[in-house]
């Protein structure tokens, strides 16, 4: 894309041109039956053309527009969603999630849900380990899940998943191993623990457009380590969050999702190999790692 | 798409993430090499942001977006192009050509180019019919091409294409016939004069994700009857346009792509079967029309 000089300032003749059109458009879906899908339509004209009109798209660059969303749609199948990638990369995913899970006291804070997420993973009893033969550093998790005042929630379900040490989750290999994946249940007192693994930074999948697209801005594909949770229990918010590993490189150079909030950064601290593990798990000589991971809920929303 | 009650109003410490989390978006694209790239993708990420956060978009509409930009990216293939007909109908290809061909005094106005101009259509001389077998009623168009300043411009090519009376251009046949279309040159006084068809309404493609949108939202696909021209003088911005044929209901209803200026309404002026034709045409007795479209090219644009 070459580079273009600063806009000259258009004469108040030009600006009502585009300004009447800008209403026109707005005007042709006055009416629309359905009320938000009307909000939602006159938004997107508005905000679209006021980026057209601040940046002085060129022509050049609205066929690089048409032709990247050409492509994107191209390699977007049942495995690979490029608009989901480019929804992430531009941070647009994560606002939606923030918009969806509004601050609330001192509440867990959500981030993105990712692609790898899947339906009906096994359960494990309190202690049991999620990795289901998948490789990597064993690591302990344990804490709490509370109300917002502090009171435990027994019976909350806790759903975890994660990639393995090569960056991978089960879906992503060619056999039907379920790996790296469980459900578990808060015990009376509001406590969970379970063995995983020590999470390890990966790419998104970068070989298509917006791969292409982060190069040109000097941007890394890579996503910061983490650990993913959905914690569901009754008359509360649904959380759907990750843990970061405190002191990876990536969270200082950039997640390339920007899903990482200091609030979720916990500290993964490394046991020598030999170290008595928590629930006297015999782990033959290697190292492991430990974190805590205390989770508040929020009440239901009224939506008013 | 379901009605979302209006957004209460956001806490404080939540328009702080939300805004927080733009000026993360904002900062990683600070290290593009290319300032013009840096700057597109920077108002995109502001805009972006800004209509999400406005509407409160929540996860559905999110989701609605990212399945309708995949029906759209796979019905797109090289006869077939989606993304454009979406710009199309948010009036952003009309926005991009104003954008890019800005008012100057008493210069023709630009509407949009379309995907059904061919390169190397026929010549024809002056008075020559671009009809090539295409049917519809003859249409006599004349008139002169000149500076801002009233100059006639010599020699200046006149592309001129359209669709038949059925609403579809050559290149929507299976055969390759080339039909509707043809090259002309202004003479000395610069004047140019040609037989064409009188334009009819059709309809953009809505058998995709954009018509499913537009029967949404209660909007016709159809266009406005057009003639297209593409006119290029020496030392003259080039003009792309159309004109339109005055007293069209759908320039009243609304052209799905925004393309209609009324300084591009014209008269077409209906001649009773044997009403005596300009250059002598033979007619056999059918009805035919007439129309006048003096162009006036605007000098080169200097980008300072």
């Amino acid at each position: 894309m070459s580079t273009r000089p600063a806009a000259t300032a258009i004469s108040p003749e030009q600006a009502a041109v585009e300004q009447q059109l800008v209403e026109t458009v707005i005007a042709s879906f006055e009416g629309t039956q359905d009320s938000r899908l009307k909000q939602l339509m006159q938004a997107l004209t508005r905000h679209l053309h006021n980026f057209a009109r601040e940046v002085r798209l060129t022509e050049d660059e609205w066929n690089a527009g048409i032709e990247f969303l050409t492509d994107a749609g191209h390699i977007t199948d049942d495995k690979r969603q490029e608009f989901i990638l480019l929804s992430d990369v531009f941070g647009l995913s994560m606002q939606t999630i923030a918009i969806n899970n509004e601050t609330h006291k001192n509440a867990t804070e959500a981030t993105v849900f990712g692609p790898f997420f899947v339906q009906n993973a096994p359960e494990i009893p309190i202690g049991g380990d999620i990795a289901g033969g998948a490789s990597g550093q064993p690591c302990w998790v344990e804490g709490t899940v509370t109300d917002t005042d502090g009171k435990p929630l027994p019976e909350a379900r806790i759903e975890v998943w994660e990639a393995d040490e090569d960056g991978f989750y089960d879906v992503q290999y060619t056999n039907d191993r379920v790996a790296g994946r469980a459900h578990l249940f808060t015990d009376q007192d509001g406590k969970y623990a379970f063995w995983a693994l020590t999470p390890t930074p990966y790419p998104i999948p970068h070989d298509g457009p917006v791969g292409k697209m982060l190069e040109a801005v000097g941007r890394s594909p890579m996503r910061a380590s983490h650990l993913h949770f959905m914690v569901t229990a009754a008359d509360h918010r649904t959380l759907v969050t990750h843990i970061f590993v405190e002191g990876d490189p990536i969270i200082e150079t950039g997640d390339s999702v920007f899903g990482v909030k200091s609030s979720l950064i916990k500290r993964f601290v490394q046991q020598p190999p030999g170290t008595p593990t928590p629930d006297g798990r015999e782990l033959r000589g290697t190292s492991w790692a430990r974190t805590r991971f205390d989770i508040v809920l929020a009440p239901t929303l009224d939506l008013k």
